[in-house]
């Protein structure tokens, strides 16, 4: 019987930090335009289609998460809207309307750094694979959860600093 | 005290009827390229701001529901991310996806149609605002509801129909 999703391979450790390394520079761009440094990466069969990151400031747009940015590009690279065969890697864990988008674009496996007690939707704030949708990544936290982290707390440290002087 | 969020006042009945029935005009266009018929509106103070529709398919985009598009469009036309004073009228429950970004954006009220117990987070499948995320729309569903599940039968009985031949 033909399987209807494809068994893409799972990563193994070396991959997944290179991907997410790749997430993390994506992330570091975001500090040019003052966005909150959020990074992202979409892999099909361990190679790279597409990148993204968090330009909410940026762009004055709401909608411009580094995981939508990611999935757009891909969608478009890919030309379809299935991402079945893709995993992402993303530096801080997806927000609900990101799962959301996860969710829709059918993605495989999802790898992110440093986990989000306030609106994380992967079991921070909520499990989105609890609420019995029509489909379920897989999911691993805590990936390179140091440099995710650090990234995010460096950014607000200088905030505060910016804005108490 | 300053209020944090603008006092946006409520629309009426006669109002409320008139963005849906332009949202439902948005849905109707999406037969066009073959997408489930989903339309959206964003309305500010009684005047609308933007719209959108469902163009998955014809876009070949996971992202590309009828609420992100209007949400893109009202936060390009308003020039910012915050959409604190601004209402979303669409056709169908939006899913974990719009539902999310309705957060992200902290649209004020959202209005719905058809119900969708499958994918709704609204209440239809879960419910966004008992998750004690950052912002928490007013939400009323159920508005021209027949309307708008009407288009969406009349859809999947004619692709089921085709299926069928």
């Amino acid at each position: 019987m033909k399987k209807f999703v494809a068994d893409a391979p799972a990563p193994d450790e070396n991959a997944k930090r290179r991907f997410m390394s790749l997430a993390l520079e994506q992330a570091r761009l975001c500090l040019e335009s003052g966005d909150v440094p959020v990074g992202a990466a979409v892999v099909r069969r361990g190679e790279i289609v597409a990148v993204g990151r968090n330009t909410r400031e940026k762009d004055l747009n709401a909608l411009c998460h580094a995981e939508t940015e990611a999935i757009r590009a891909a969608c478009e690279k890919l030309k379809g809207w299935r991402l079945w065969e893709c995993d992402l890697y993303v530096t801080l864990e997806p927000c609900a309307m990101c799962a959301g988008a996860i969710v829709n674009a059918r993605i495989k496996r999802v790898f992110f750094g440093a986990k989000d007690p306030k609106a994380g939707a992967f079991g921070g704030k909520f499990d989105i694979n609890s609420l019995g949708l029509a489909h379920r990544p897989e999911v691993e936290g805590g990936l390179m959860e140091k440099e995710a982290s650090g990234l995010l707390e460096d950014f607000f440290a200088a905030l505060r600093g910016r804005t108490e002087k």
